[in-house]
Protein backbone atom coordinates (compact mmCIF):
# COMPACT_ATOMS: atom_id res chain seq x y z
CA UNK A 1 0.00 0.00 0.00
CA UNK A 2 1.38 3.72 -0.50
CA UNK A 3 2.40 5.35 2.01
CA UNK A 4 -0.97 7.67 1.51
CA UNK A 5 -3.23 5.00 1.74
CA UNK A 6 -1.99 3.06 4.58
CA UNK A 7 -2.08 6.44 6.36
CA UNK A 8 -5.76 6.38 5.96
CA UNK A 9 -6.23 2.35 6.71
CA UNK A 10 -4.43 2.47 9.89
CA UNK A 11 -6.59 6.28 10.58
CA UNK A 12 -9.47 3.65 10.13
CA UNK A 13 -8.42 1.31 12.47
CA UNK A 14 -7.31 3.77 14.81
CA UNK A 15 -10.82 5.10 14.77
CA UNK A 16 -12.36 1.45 14.76
CA UNK A 17 -10.59 0.48 18.00
CA UNK A 18 -11.91 3.61 19.97
CA UNK A 19 -15.15 3.69 18.50
CA UNK A 20 -15.88 -0.49 19.20
CA UNK A 21 -14.77 0.30 22.73
CA UNK A 22 -16.77 3.05 23.34
CA UNK A 23 -19.96 1.77 21.85
CA UNK A 24 -19.16 -1.97 21.44
CA UNK A 25 -19.01 -3.94 17.82
CA UNK A 26 -22.89 -3.82 17.69
CA UNK A 27 -23.31 -0.21 18.61
CA UNK A 28 -20.54 0.53 16.07
CA UNK A 29 -22.24 2.10 12.79
CA UNK A 30 -19.54 2.40 9.96
CA UNK A 31 -20.66 5.88 9.66
CA UNK A 32 -19.56 6.42 13.13
CA UNK A 33 -15.98 4.91 12.61
CA UNK A 34 -16.04 7.41 9.30
CA UNK A 35 -16.65 10.13 11.57
CA UNK A 36 -14.71 9.36 14.28
CA UNK A 37 -11.49 9.09 11.33
CA UNK A 38 -12.79 11.89 9.18
CA UNK A 39 -13.56 10.40 6.44
CA UNK A 40 -16.74 10.16 4.33
CA UNK A 41 -18.36 6.51 4.85
CA UNK A 42 -18.00 5.40 1.55
CA UNK A 43 -14.04 5.76 1.78
CA UNK A 44 -14.59 2.94 4.52
CA UNK A 45 -15.59 0.78 1.69
CA UNK A 46 -12.35 1.13 -0.20
CA UNK A 47 -10.76 -0.28 2.11
CA UNK A 48 -13.18 -3.15 4.28
CA UNK A 49 -15.61 -5.05 2.65
CA UNK A 50 -17.88 -4.61 5.75
CA UNK A 51 -18.06 -4.12 9.60
CA UNK A 52 -16.39 -7.40 10.44
CA UNK A 53 -13.68 -7.26 7.51
CA UNK A 54 -12.34 -3.98 9.74
CA UNK A 55 -12.89 -6.08 13.24
CA UNK A 56 -10.52 -8.90 11.44
CA UNK A 57 -8.33 -6.46 10.04
CA UNK A 58 -7.88 -4.45 13.53
CA UNK A 59 -7.32 -8.00 15.20
CA UNK A 60 -4.66 -9.26 12.07
CA UNK A 61 -3.34 -5.56 12.96
CA UNK A 62 -2.83 -5.42 16.87
CA UNK A 63 -2.64 -8.61 17.88
CA UNK A 64 0.11 -8.95 15.12
CA UNK A 65 1.82 -6.35 16.25
CA UNK A 66 2.08 -7.53 19.77
CA UNK A 67 2.69 -11.40 18.82
CA UNK A 68 5.62 -9.57 16.53
CA UNK A 69 6.55 -7.66 20.23
CA UNK A 70 6.19 -11.36 21.98
CA UNK A 71 8.92 -12.83 19.36
CA UNK A 72 11.06 -10.26 19.34
CA UNK A 73 11.75 -10.04 23.04
CA UNK A 74 12.05 -13.33 23.18
CA UNK A 75 14.82 -13.46 20.85
CA UNK A 76 17.23 -11.94 23.62
CA UNK A 77 16.11 -14.51 26.44
CA UNK A 78 18.41 -17.09 26.79
CA UNK A 79 16.62 -19.57 28.97
CA UNK A 80 12.85 -20.30 29.04
CA UNK A 81 12.18 -18.92 32.39
CA UNK A 82 13.21 -15.62 30.97
CA UNK A 83 10.94 -16.19 27.52
CA UNK A 84 7.78 -16.63 29.99
CA UNK A 85 8.46 -14.26 32.05
CA UNK A 86 9.03 -11.94 28.72
CA UNK A 87 6.04 -13.31 27.39
CA UNK A 88 3.59 -12.31 30.82
CA UNK A 89 5.09 -9.14 31.35
CA UNK A 90 4.29 -8.16 27.78
CA UNK A 91 1.13 -9.53 27.76
CA UNK A 92 -0.12 -7.52 31.01
CA UNK A 93 1.91 -4.55 30.46
CA UNK A 94 0.95 -3.81 26.64
CA UNK A 95 -3.20 -4.56 27.35
CA UNK A 96 -2.55 -2.64 30.48
CA UNK A 97 -1.22 0.89 28.76
CA UNK A 98 -4.25 0.13 25.69
CA UNK A 99 -7.43 -0.48 27.44
CA UNK A 100 -9.32 0.14 24.41
CA UNK A 101 -7.16 -2.84 22.82
CA UNK A 102 -8.12 -4.81 26.02
CA UNK A 103 -11.86 -3.89 26.47
CA UNK A 104 -12.38 -4.43 22.38
CA UNK A 105 -9.98 -8.28 22.63
CA UNK A 106 -11.40 -9.38 26.17
CA UNK A 107 -14.86 -7.99 25.71
CA UNK A 108 -15.66 -7.43 21.91
CA UNK A 109 -14.08 -10.73 20.62
CA UNK A 110 -15.78 -12.69 22.72
CA UNK A 111 -19.17 -11.52 21.30
CA UNK A 112 -19.03 -12.11 17.77
CA UNK A 113 -20.54 -14.64 15.58
CA UNK A 114 -18.57 -18.16 15.38
CA UNK A 115 -17.02 -17.41 12.07
CA UNK A 116 -15.60 -14.01 13.25
CA UNK A 117 -14.16 -15.83 16.19
CA UNK A 118 -12.60 -18.92 14.07
CA UNK A 119 -11.02 -15.64 11.74
CA UNK A 120 -9.29 -14.03 15.02
CA UNK A 121 -8.36 -17.47 16.31
CA UNK A 122 -5.87 -17.80 13.42
CA UNK A 123 -4.44 -14.12 14.73
CA UNK A 124 -3.99 -15.58 18.35
CA UNK A 125 -2.70 -19.08 17.31
CA UNK A 126 1.01 -17.46 16.72
CA UNK A 127 0.85 -17.26 20.32
CA UNK A 128 -0.76 -19.85 21.61
CA UNK A 129 2.17 -21.75 19.43
CA UNK A 130 5.19 -18.79 20.92
CA UNK A 131 4.05 -20.36 24.56
CA UNK A 132 4.24 -24.03 23.04
CA UNK A 133 7.83 -23.68 21.86
CA UNK A 134 9.14 -21.55 25.08
CA UNK A 135 7.68 -24.59 26.74
CA UNK A 136 9.32 -27.20 24.56
CA UNK A 137 12.69 -24.97 24.89
CA UNK A 138 12.24 -25.36 28.76
CA UNK A 139 11.67 -29.11 28.55
CA UNK A 140 15.16 -29.36 25.94
CA UNK A 141 16.78 -26.92 28.59
CA UNK A 142 15.92 -29.39 31.30
CA UNK A 143 14.59 -26.86 33.15
CA UNK A 144 10.68 -28.19 32.74
CA UNK A 145 9.82 -31.75 33.71
CA UNK A 146 10.23 -33.70 30.52
CA UNK A 147 7.04 -35.57 30.92
CA UNK A 148 4.89 -32.30 30.67
CA UNK A 149 2.28 -32.34 28.46
CA UNK A 150 3.10 -29.46 26.09
CA UNK A 151 -0.51 -28.76 24.32
CA UNK A 152 -1.72 -28.73 27.49
CA UNK A 153 0.00 -26.69 29.65
CA UNK A 154 0.33 -24.40 26.73
CA UNK A 155 -3.23 -23.63 27.20
CA UNK A 156 -3.48 -23.81 31.16
CA UNK A 157 -1.06 -20.72 30.69
CA UNK A 158 -2.96 -18.73 28.37
CA UNK A 159 -6.18 -19.25 30.01
CA UNK A 160 -4.51 -18.28 33.42
CA UNK A 161 -3.30 -14.92 31.68
CA UNK A 162 -6.47 -14.21 29.23
CA UNK A 163 -8.40 -14.86 32.71
CA UNK A 164 -6.50 -12.31 34.76
CA UNK A 165 -6.96 -9.54 31.91
CA UNK A 166 -10.79 -10.07 31.64
CA UNK A 167 -11.23 -10.02 35.41
CA UNK A 168 -9.05 -7.22 36.32
CA UNK A 169 -11.27 -5.07 33.26
CA UNK A 170 -14.58 -6.26 34.37
CA UNK A 171 -13.41 -5.03 38.00
CA UNK A 172 -13.17 -1.74 37.37
CA UNK A 173 -9.25 -1.64 36.62
CA UNK A 174 -9.19 -1.33 40.26
CA UNK A 175 -5.42 -2.77 40.47
CA UNK A 176 -2.34 -2.68 38.60
CA UNK A 177 -2.27 -5.49 35.52
CA UNK A 178 1.50 -5.42 35.44
CA UNK A 179 1.78 -5.50 39.09
CA UNK A 180 0.48 -9.18 39.02
CA UNK A 181 3.04 -10.12 36.70
CA UNK A 182 5.90 -11.81 39.00
CA UNK A 183 2.91 -13.91 41.13
CA UNK A 184 1.50 -14.89 38.07
CA UNK A 185 5.12 -16.49 36.68
CA UNK A 186 5.87 -17.49 40.01
CA UNK A 187 3.08 -20.05 39.95
CA UNK A 188 3.77 -21.25 36.46
CA UNK A 189 7.80 -21.90 37.12
CA UNK A 190 6.23 -23.90 39.76
CA UNK A 191 4.03 -25.85 37.87
CA UNK A 192 6.29 -26.55 35.05
CA UNK A 193 9.15 -27.93 37.36
CA UNK B 1 -43.39 -23.27 42.96
CA UNK B 2 -46.31 -26.22 42.67
CA UNK B 3 -45.22 -29.47 40.97
CA UNK B 4 -46.67 -29.33 37.61
CA UNK B 5 -45.07 -25.96 36.98
CA UNK B 6 -42.11 -26.85 38.18
CA UNK B 7 -41.99 -29.47 35.36
CA UNK B 8 -43.29 -27.41 32.94
CA UNK B 9 -40.81 -24.81 33.80
CA UNK B 10 -37.96 -27.38 33.90
CA UNK B 11 -39.16 -28.44 30.69
CA UNK B 12 -38.86 -25.09 28.88
CA UNK B 13 -35.73 -24.52 30.56
CA UNK B 14 -34.35 -27.64 28.70
CA UNK B 15 -35.81 -27.07 25.67
CA UNK B 16 -34.15 -24.12 25.93
CA UNK B 17 -30.66 -25.35 26.55
CA UNK B 18 -31.15 -27.60 23.02
CA UNK B 19 -32.15 -25.13 21.18
CA UNK B 20 -29.65 -22.07 22.28
CA UNK B 21 -26.90 -24.75 21.61
CA UNK B 22 -28.01 -25.83 17.76
CA UNK B 23 -28.93 -22.30 17.39
CA UNK B 24 -26.80 -19.80 19.07
CA UNK B 25 -28.63 -17.23 21.12
CA UNK B 26 -29.28 -14.66 18.73
CA UNK B 27 -31.17 -18.08 16.50
CA UNK B 28 -33.15 -18.41 19.29
CA UNK B 29 -36.50 -17.45 18.84
CA UNK B 30 -38.92 -17.85 21.60
CA UNK B 31 -41.08 -19.46 19.44
CA UNK B 32 -38.37 -22.37 18.76
CA UNK B 33 -37.70 -23.25 22.09
CA UNK B 34 -42.09 -23.39 22.88
CA UNK B 35 -42.06 -25.84 19.91
CA UNK B 36 -39.18 -27.92 21.45
CA UNK B 37 -40.68 -27.67 24.86
CA UNK B 38 -44.35 -28.64 23.72
CA UNK B 39 -45.83 -25.70 24.78
CA UNK B 40 -47.69 -22.51 23.09
CA UNK B 41 -45.50 -19.72 22.75
CA UNK B 42 -47.43 -17.32 25.49
CA UNK B 43 -46.80 -20.17 27.84
CA UNK B 44 -43.22 -19.36 27.86
CA UNK B 45 -44.41 -15.66 29.35
CA UNK B 46 -45.91 -17.25 32.46
CA UNK B 47 -42.53 -18.45 33.15
CA UNK B 48 -39.96 -15.95 31.73
CA UNK B 49 -39.87 -12.01 30.90
CA UNK B 50 -38.54 -12.45 27.55
CA UNK B 51 -35.20 -14.70 25.92
CA UNK B 52 -32.48 -13.01 27.93
CA UNK B 53 -34.73 -14.27 31.15
CA UNK B 54 -34.46 -17.55 29.92
CA UNK B 55 -30.78 -17.56 29.57
CA UNK B 56 -30.24 -16.64 32.60
CA UNK B 57 -32.92 -18.74 34.51
CA UNK B 58 -30.58 -21.42 32.41
CA UNK B 59 -27.50 -20.52 33.71
CA UNK B 60 -28.94 -20.00 37.87
CA UNK B 61 -30.37 -23.36 37.75
CA UNK B 62 -27.91 -25.76 35.46
CA UNK B 63 -24.28 -23.68 36.64
CA UNK B 64 -26.02 -23.60 40.36
CA UNK B 65 -26.33 -27.02 40.48
CA UNK B 66 -23.21 -27.81 39.70
CA UNK B 67 -21.60 -25.32 41.73
CA UNK B 68 -23.88 -27.42 44.21
CA UNK B 69 -22.14 -30.64 43.15
CA UNK B 70 -19.23 -28.97 43.77
CA UNK B 71 -19.59 -27.95 47.31
CA UNK B 72 -21.28 -31.42 48.11
CA UNK B 73 -18.32 -33.19 46.73
CA UNK B 74 -15.71 -30.92 48.16
CA UNK B 75 -17.17 -31.74 51.71
CA UNK B 76 -15.96 -34.97 51.47
CA UNK B 77 -12.33 -34.68 51.27
CA UNK B 78 -9.78 -34.10 54.09
CA UNK B 79 -7.12 -31.86 52.47
CA UNK B 80 -7.27 -29.23 50.03
CA UNK B 81 -5.28 -31.09 47.47
CA UNK B 82 -7.81 -33.55 46.84
CA UNK B 83 -10.44 -30.74 46.94
CA UNK B 84 -8.70 -29.16 44.39
CA UNK B 85 -8.43 -32.40 42.41
CA UNK B 86 -12.35 -32.86 42.49
CA UNK B 87 -13.68 -29.58 41.16
CA UNK B 88 -10.80 -30.30 38.36
CA UNK B 89 -12.61 -33.36 37.44
CA UNK B 90 -16.22 -32.54 37.97
CA UNK B 91 -15.31 -29.45 35.82
CA UNK B 92 -14.49 -31.74 33.37
CA UNK B 93 -16.39 -34.75 33.72
CA UNK B 94 -19.68 -32.84 33.61
CA UNK B 95 -19.34 -30.17 31.04
CA UNK B 96 -18.05 -33.41 28.70
CA UNK B 97 -21.37 -35.54 29.85
CA UNK B 98 -23.31 -32.43 28.76
CA UNK B 99 -22.54 -30.68 25.89
CA UNK B 100 -25.26 -28.85 25.27
CA UNK B 101 -24.32 -26.83 28.40
CA UNK B 102 -20.49 -27.27 27.76
CA UNK B 103 -21.29 -24.72 24.44
CA UNK B 104 -24.11 -22.78 25.89
CA UNK B 105 -21.18 -21.84 28.64
CA UNK B 106 -18.54 -21.71 26.70
CA UNK B 107 -19.93 -20.06 23.46
CA UNK B 108 -23.38 -18.55 23.93
CA UNK B 109 -22.43 -16.91 27.05
CA UNK B 110 -19.34 -15.42 25.90
CA UNK B 111 -21.72 -13.80 22.80
CA UNK B 112 -24.30 -12.10 25.48
CA UNK B 113 -24.51 -8.31 26.51
CA UNK B 114 -22.07 -6.71 28.90
CA UNK B 115 -25.71 -6.69 31.02
CA UNK B 116 -26.05 -10.05 30.73
CA UNK B 117 -23.02 -10.95 31.15
CA UNK B 118 -22.92 -9.65 34.44
CA UNK B 119 -25.43 -11.27 36.13
CA UNK B 120 -24.06 -14.70 34.82
CA UNK B 121 -20.98 -13.46 36.44
CA UNK B 122 -22.56 -13.62 39.61
CA UNK B 123 -23.92 -17.19 39.06
CA UNK B 124 -19.68 -17.77 38.31
CA UNK B 125 -18.81 -16.22 41.50
CA UNK B 126 -19.80 -18.90 43.90
CA UNK B 127 -17.31 -21.09 41.82
CA UNK B 128 -14.77 -18.68 42.19
CA UNK B 129 -15.44 -18.63 45.59
CA UNK B 130 -15.01 -22.03 46.50
CA UNK B 131 -11.69 -22.65 44.58
CA UNK B 132 -10.55 -19.03 46.74
CA UNK B 133 -11.66 -21.14 49.72
CA UNK B 134 -9.85 -24.40 48.82
CA UNK B 135 -6.89 -21.92 48.41
CA UNK B 136 -6.83 -20.76 51.68
CA UNK B 137 -7.80 -24.26 53.55
CA UNK B 138 -4.38 -25.19 51.84
CA UNK B 139 -2.15 -22.31 53.14
CA UNK B 140 -3.79 -23.46 56.57
CA UNK B 141 -2.82 -26.64 56.30
CA UNK B 142 0.50 -25.64 55.31
CA UNK B 143 0.12 -27.10 52.17
CA UNK B 144 0.62 -24.63 49.87
CA UNK B 145 3.15 -21.86 50.57
CA UNK B 146 2.06 -19.05 53.04
CA UNK B 147 2.80 -16.15 50.77
CA UNK B 148 0.70 -17.24 48.03
CA UNK B 149 -1.73 -14.32 46.64
CA UNK B 150 -4.98 -16.27 46.72
CA UNK B 151 -7.25 -13.82 44.91
CA UNK B 152 -4.68 -13.45 41.64
CA UNK B 153 -4.24 -17.69 41.72
CA UNK B 154 -8.08 -18.15 42.09
CA UNK B 155 -7.91 -16.47 38.54
CA UNK B 156 -5.16 -18.29 37.33
CA UNK B 157 -6.87 -21.44 37.89
CA UNK B 158 -10.00 -20.79 37.07
CA UNK B 159 -8.78 -19.13 33.62
CA UNK B 160 -6.63 -22.37 32.77
CA UNK B 161 -9.91 -24.71 33.58
CA UNK B 162 -11.91 -22.76 31.27
CA UNK B 163 -9.50 -22.40 28.54
CA UNK B 164 -8.90 -26.34 28.26
CA UNK B 165 -13.21 -26.24 27.77
CA UNK B 166 -13.17 -23.99 25.32
CA UNK B 167 -10.35 -25.23 23.21
CA UNK B 168 -11.60 -28.85 23.45
CA UNK B 169 -15.06 -27.37 22.09
CA UNK B 170 -13.20 -25.31 19.14
CA UNK B 171 -10.97 -27.85 18.39
CA UNK B 172 -14.11 -30.49 17.69
CA UNK B 173 -14.16 -32.63 21.16
CA UNK B 174 -11.71 -34.70 19.55
CA UNK B 175 -9.79 -35.71 22.77
CA UNK B 176 -11.53 -36.85 25.70
CA UNK B 177 -11.22 -33.91 27.95
CA UNK B 178 -11.93 -35.80 31.78
CA UNK B 179 -8.36 -37.53 30.72
CA UNK B 180 -6.76 -33.87 31.30
CA UNK B 181 -7.52 -34.15 34.77
CA UNK B 182 -4.23 -35.26 36.09
CA UNK B 183 -1.97 -33.30 34.26
CA UNK B 184 -4.09 -30.51 34.82
CA UNK B 185 -4.34 -31.10 38.90
CA UNK B 186 -0.35 -31.79 38.83
CA UNK B 187 0.34 -28.06 37.28
CA UNK B 188 -1.60 -26.55 39.88
CA UNK B 189 -0.46 -28.77 42.54
CA UNK B 190 3.51 -27.93 41.94
CA UNK B 191 2.09 -24.01 41.00
CA UNK B 192 0.99 -23.68 44.80
CA UNK B 193 3.39 -25.61 46.44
Amino acid sequence: MASRKLEKYEMILEAALKVIAENGFHGSQISKIAKEAGVADGTIYLYFKNKEDILISLFQERLGSLVALFNESVKDTNTADEALRKVCEIHFNELEQNVNLAYVTQIELRQSSLELRVAIGLVVKPYIQLIEHILEQGVEQQLYRKDLDIKLTRLLIFGALDEVVTSWLISGRKYSLSAQVDKTVEFFLKGLK
